[in-house]
C-alpha cells in the first residue's frame, strides 16, 4: 500500500490573521517533515498558500482541491492540483480526503468545513483564538473536537490520531 | 416569470428535539400560507419530515434535495425530488437553491449548511435555543445572520428579505 | 407519497436545431398533459428553453437544475429553480432526479447526461436524427436505449416505463 | 511552479478487455517514464488498478479520484486518493484535474467522461477498438478527439498537447 497520509489544513483566506499565516507555514513545514502530505482547498491566498509554502520549503508533497474549473488560482506552492468546478461544495471532498483535519484560523467556509469534517465523523483539531468556535463545536461533537493552542500540540495531536 | 420563491428550512434529523419538530411543522405551514415554495434536505426525518409535512397539510409546494442517488430514503411529503449523490456534499445546493435560509434547531449538518449559505452570501434566519451558535455566526458574519425567537417572527423577518 | 413523477428533457443549448427545437417544445407540452413534471438543465436557451415553454403552456410543472451558483440564467418558463454551482457537474443530478430521461437533439453535455443516465442504471429514450448516436449508445446500454422518430413515440415510450 | 502535469487514463472497471488492461498498464508506464502524473477514477479495478500498478512500477505519482466517501475501494497503487463522495458526478472532476485525457477502451463511465471533458475544452486521446465511439465522438468534437491505435501513439499525441 503505497497511499499517502493526507493532513488537511483548512483555514481563511483574504481574512486570515497574520498569526494565522505564521501556524498555517509552521504547520506545513511540520506535516511534511513527519512524511504525511498536506491538503488544503488550494487557492494562493491566505492558510492555503502559507501552507504550501511551509510544506515545499520542507521537500513535502502537496494537494489542492480548487473550487475552480481550472488552475488558474492555485498557490505556486501545490503539487497535485484537482479541479473540481464545485465552488464551495469542493469543501466536503477537502475533509473526506484527509485523514485528519486542522481548523487553522475560522473564517465561514472553515466553519463548514470543521463542520461537515465532524458531520463525517472526522476528527478535528482546532487551532484558533476565536473562543466562540470552541464552545459552538464542543458542544456539537465534544469527543470529535481537539482544541489546541500552539502548532506544535496540533501535530502532537495528530499523531494521535493517525 | 413564472418561478417561485423558495424558503430553506434546515434543521437536525434524528437529533431534533421536540421544540424543533413543532417549530418545523408551524413553518412548513405559514411558508405554504405566504405562497413561497419550502425547500428542504428531504429525508424522512427530524426537521425535514417535519416542515414538509406542515407545507403540504397547508397545499404548498414542497421540494427536497436529497443526499442519496434514489428517492427511496424521501420525506412522503415531499412534490419534488432531488436526488443528488453528493452525500453531505448537497448541503452547498440546499442553500444555494434558497432565496432565505432558515436555520431551525442546530446540529452538524445544519450547522455547515448555515456556514455555506453564509459564505455564498445569503441572509439565514437562526431559530434555535443553542445560544452558542448565536455568538459563533454573529461574529463571523454580524449582518447576514438574524436570530429570532418564535416561529412568527421568523416569517415576519423572512418578509423583510424577500 | 404527494411525489410527482419527473421526466427529464435534455438536449443541446445554442447548438440545437430547429428540429430539435420543435421537438422539444411539443414534449414538454405533451408530459404536462400527462400530468409529469418537466426536468431540464434550466438554461434560457434552446431545448431547456423551449421544453420549459411548452410545459407551462399546457399548465406543467417545471423544474430546472442551473449549472450556476444563482438563478440569472433560468428560463423564465422554470417554477423551481435549483443552483448547484457544480458547472457540467449538474449533469448527474439532472438524470438522477428523473424517472425517465430522453434525449432530444445530441451535443456534448446530452451526451455526458445519456451516457451517465444509463451508467446509474437508467432508462433513456433516444430522439435524434445522429445516426451515429443511436449505434454507439445501443452497443455500450442495448437494454436501455430506446430509440424513437417522434415526440408522439417519445411519450408511448416513456408511458411504458413509468 | 512546482505544479505535476497530470494525465487522466480513464477506461472501464470490470467490463475491460484483456486489450484495455495490457493498454492501461504499458500507458501507466509511459506517462510515469515521462514525468508527468497519472490521474485515474482510483478504484482498484479494470484500466484504474492496472494503469496505476504501471506508473508506480515505473517509480511514478499516481492520484485516484474515488466516487466513494472514503478510500476502502481504492487500488493500492495509488498515491494520492481524493474522496468525492459524488458517486459518477466525480467523472467530471477526474477530466478537469487531467491536462490531458486518455480514454483506454470504452464503457458508459468512460463515455461520460469523454463527453465530458470535451465539454469543458479538453482534447481526449481514443484508444479503444469500439469503431462506434471513433464517429461518434469526432462529429461531436471534430477538432478536439484524437483516434489512436497504439499506446506509444497515445503517449506520442499527449506530448504534442502538453
Amino acid at each position: 500500500m503505497t497511499r499517502k497520509r493526507m493532513i488537511g489544513v483548512m483555514g481563511p483566506g483574504l481574512s486570515a490573521t497574520s498569526r494565522d499565516l505564521e501556524n498555517a507555514y509552521a504547520l506545513g513545514m511540520l506535516i511534511a517533515q513527519a512524511q504525511w502530505g498536506l491538503l488544503t482547498g488550494g487557492r494562493n491566498v491566505g492558510v492555503m498558500a502559507a501552507a504550501n509554502r511551509g510544506a515545499k520549503e520542507a521537500g513535502g508533497l502537496t494537494v489542492g482541491v480548487l473550487p475552480s474549473a481550472e488552475p488558474r488560482s492555485v498557490s505556486e506552492f501545490v503539487d497535485v492540483v484537482i479541479c473540481t468546478d464545485l465552488g464551495n461544495g469542493r469543501n466536503n471532498i477537502n475533509v473526506l480526503s484527509s485523514d485528519v483535519v486542522i481548523a487553522c484560523g475560522m473564517g465561514l467556509g472553515t466553519a463548514s468545513e470543521v463542520a461537515l469534517a465532524l458531520k463525517n465523523g472526522k476528527s478535528v483539531v482546532l487551532l484558533t483564538e476565536m473562543k466562540e468556535s470552541h464552545g459552538f463545536f464542543r458542544q456539537l461533537a465534544p469527543h470529535q473536537v481537539l482544541i489546541v493552542h500552539s502548532v506544535q500540540d496540533a501535530i502532537a495531536t495528530v499523531q494521535t490520531l493517525i
